[in-house]
């Protein structure tokens, strides 16, 4: 097992025994909220958002009591988004991480609520006491969670997918698109470190150098995705491939064919890890995430 | 016309203003995201959440600049949930504010990213620089924002009321489910007033008693929308009228009995006007406000 992965799985135990006691159970009268936001929550996934909120932290010497409202907040808003994008009005997609979508293993209604639940949680969750000491740091944090998360940043990326599929977009629009859709919340993970470590003008070089990075992964993530679609397995991936191909949709594949979205993500992996110079062997984490990120099969 | 009239008309004119001001403008390549948010927020409505806001705010002297942001995401919450709710998966209703509602307008995708994306933007915009000073305030304010909307809250009054259409429920569970679907926001309105005042353990009295005032109109508003829904027009309503007999929801009308249900209402706003006690004649107009709650004709 490499040093990446080692790390990556530790970090997965922590993050899901908090989410685990951040969710809470249902009651009799509760109907099944609670339970569809842990079902959709607690199935799995990488814990990718939340390692990065981790490490940018670490990077930092943030203690793990003060990140990790981050990171479960960012995990949250993500799971939050493929139960709504998953819904039959929208991706109308049945598989999820291997397992029914929200709606499939609960109904329509039950999914948006959760998903709407969720997302509210991850709120709550950053802002409360008892995670970072500083109120001021919970204040931006929030700030930064709601501009990555709502009609300028993924939502709004959503809604530019959605109404894409009716047209042909270039590269400038679909880089554009991908950058809101999935780059915010990287963008959020990546500098959550140095908010949370109060860093504040004289070490905005840092801050930048840590948004450049989530830019360059947030872009390779995403052509990755698409060369997965193409070339991955729904057993590997847990969810419908060619999916896209299907929907006639512009990815960076067709765009770039299959060669020039490869060179391109490699390309996206250098830029990654030339943005992390100001920072030392801390950072070596974050130098293997950003290979791994088109490297992995799912 | 009426003081309390004149006050919340007053008040509506510089919601929406605010309103308009903190929802973006689409621009060619976003889609119809913000121009559903803006359809569903500025289609109007009394703004009577944001009057509480604001009144109770007034009652401490906190400056309107440092309440605004409160009172105008508290609206976006409601306005969310009325989009959300209306869904065809949900409530399945054509026709909000008099006019066709949002996912009839547009389309479902469109209503579902539109309420996530108003959800996000009330938390953006409680947690942000530029309304409240100090950020522990601003903090707390997301907090208790949070707990008033989610699955403790309005969330999970709305999977209590879905899952209630199977069964019949009690008067207590009844009003269980509504202290959360209504209650909860209502609650949030009142005491926001003294936590942008910063009022701490000494003057809790205050905050308590503006919670019990919360408690009490928000199960007179319920019980005055559930007469409405009996002996209200759908052109006085701007909604469709006499649903929940026909989905054979437990109301508090059927189970007190029309008589029973407005003498309790009328109970209640005695119980809200006592609660105010602690407070001089600044507080008239939300002693106006418990007695118009019941008085309403929409």
């Amino acid at each position: 097992m490499s040093r990446l992965q080692e790390a990556m799985g530790a970090a997965a135990e922590q993050v899901n025994a908090a989410l685990d006691g951040y969710i809470p159970r249902s009651t009799d009268s509760d109907g099944r909220l609670f339970d569809a936001m842990r079902y959709s929550t607690l199935a799995g996934g990488k814990r990718l958002r939340p390692f990065l909120v981790l490490r940018s932290a670490a990077l930092f010497e943030v203690p793990l009591d003060w990140a990790m409202p981050s990171a479960a907040a960012i995990e949250m808003v993500h799971t939050y988004s493929l139960v709504h994008d998953d819904l039959p009005a929208m991706d109308d997609d049945d598989l999820r991480r291997g397992l029914p979508t929200c709606h499939k293993k609960f109904d329509d209604a039950t999914a948006i609520l959760a998903g709407d639940s969720l997302l509210t949680l991850a709120f709550e969750l950053v802002a409360a006491p008892g995670g970072h000491p500083d109120p001021g740091v919970r204040a931006e944090i929030t700030h930064q969670l709601a501009i990555a998360a709502g009609g300028g940043g993924m939502a709004g990326g959503q809604m530019m997918d959605l109404a894409a599929e009716d047209s042909t977009l270039d590269l400038t629009a679909v880089t554009r698109l991908q950058g809101k859709k999935t780059g915010a919340l990287f963008h959020f993970s990546c500098v959550a470190g140095a908010i949370l470590a109060k860093r504040g003008a004289a070490e905005s070089m840092e801050r930048t150098a840590l948004g450049r990075y989530a830019e360059a992964i947030g872009l390779a993530f995403q052509i990755a995705d698409d060369l997965l679609d193409v070339e991955g397995s729904e057993a590997d991936l847990g969810k419908a491939v060619q999916k896209d191909a299907a929907a006639g949709k512009a990815t960076f594949v067709n765009l770039l064919g299959l060669e020039g979205a490869r060179n391109r993500a490699a390309q996206l992996v250098d830029e990654a890890i030339s943005a992390l110079q100001p920072f030392d062997d801390k950072a070596d984490l974050l130098r293997d995430v950003a290979r791994f990120i088109v490297a992995r099969k799912n």
